[in-house]
């Protein structure tokens, strides 16, 4: 049993929290959902790094749950130190170092029989928004994302939480190159679509095909000019009133389950 | 000049923003936006009822900006002041209490003409998504939206923020018996249709006429059985992978734009 913030494990997962660079470095990720932590358990045990579990949230557990326990090991932490570790204002009493998966840009082209969907996301900012989109994604049966290296970190706590698992399941890839990695996708058949105020067609006439790319853009800006320009088809989703915009993920999930679902 | 947070105008903010019970007893809002505040100003400037502007906020108006307010009365607050008032962690100088629009169920029935598009919500809980979906309503062109009164308030300042201004535009209704008003709704040739994880038929193979409700349910739990049971038909947006359920504000996106664009 783990009774002091001090220890070793715990500081890292602090830092693993609170740090980018840290979690870059390492390659991993922090879970913090009960829920997220015992699908992982249950599918891909191998990912699981390191666990700490409030003692408290131990002791709720079942004990077909404390079996399943029994075949990985975790560490017990008293609970007033785990409460102060954890990120969350209601913490669930489970921490897990999670590895990432990694994808290669190879991994997101259209396959032989040309079929690939993907969600291209440049400059996204909002961890809420990211987790969203990840979740719409895998409902929406896209095959991957792709998001340029400036955009929110997929491994943030808060975006890790609003996935609500999905992080494991969607295949995910930041390029440094976001155009060089259209055109990759271009060349081998892939068609793009740029989500655009000033979209030349309707999201809902154009002909999605079974090959396609959504690029979405940042919250306040959109996608920038050249990167609506280097797509395919630049679509606009129609809106009335006085509204500027639609919130990213809507806008994300309103063109992928059109083309989806036609 | 205002100098003191005990200023009685400033402690009146204090409580409109942190109680709905005051909110609701003025029948009144606070707007903390400079863009909403401008265009409350400019087209409807009879519903703001106080305006507080903050020294810095003010000094940095151009010229036209500050002859639109010389049209209205508003008083200037020491920043220092101002930003220990103020709801957001950012505050834009900006704070105006401004009168809520009163409607009546009678003014969301289909018209002659057969026409009406609405949002029914039962206990929705997020103000993120509340303010999503205000914003999404407006640019589907929907015509209103019914709440249930046991929903997150809209006047919450979280909420207010997030709609970047449809507050003001599309018309709100809380009503104590949301049954009562569908089959008030449905008695005048409106169909209701029900998002519901179970739904009888896919959301895009619905027929969804001239004048419908979109009903949308709990952020954790969705429609009550007898609520979506209620409805004239219960549809569902397939989801793929191990997704259990869409974010509400995206579920309702999906079916409204659906609706809207078929």
């Amino acid at each position: 049993m783990i009774t002091s913030t001090s220890n070793q494990g715990l500081k890292r997962i602090g830092n693993l929290l609170a740090k980018k660079k840290e979690r870059d470095l390492e390659g991993v990720y922090v879970c913090e959902g009960r829920k997220m932590f015992f699908e992982i358990l249950r599918q891909e045990p191998e990912l699981l790094e390191r666990i700490y579990i409030a003692e408290s949230a131990y002791e709720a557990l079942s004990t077909e749950e404390q079996v399943e326990l029994a075949a990985v090991s975790f560490e017990l932490v008293l609970d007033s130190v785990f409460d102060k570790v954890a990120n969350t204002v209601t913490p669930q009493g489970f921490l897990a170092v999670v590895k990432r998966k990694n994808y290669t840009l190879e991994q997101f082209l259209p396959t032989s029989d040309g079929k690939m969907r993907l969600i291209l996301l440049e400059t996204l900012q909002d961890p809420g928004n990211l987790g969203t989109i990840l979740r719409t994604a895998e409902a929406a049966g896209m095959d991957g994302i792709l998001l340029s290296s400036d955009s929110v970190d997929v491994y943030n706590p808060k975006v890790v939480r609003s996935t609500m698992g999905a992080i494991n399941r969607v295949p995910i890839l930041y390029v440094e190159d976001l155009h060089g990695a259209m055109r990759e996708l271009q060349s081998r058949g892939m068609k793009l679509f740029a989500a655009a105020l000033d979209g030349s067609i309707e999201y809902q006439t154009a002909d999605y095909g079974e090959s396609y790319g959504i690029l979405i853009g940042n919250e306040a800006n959109g996608l920038k000019p050249e990167t609506a320009d280097a797509a395919d088809v630049r679509v606009r989703i129609p809106m009335e009133g006085q509204v500027e915009s639609l919130n990213a993920a809507v806008a994300c999930a309103i063109i992928c389950y059109r083309a989806r679902y036609s």
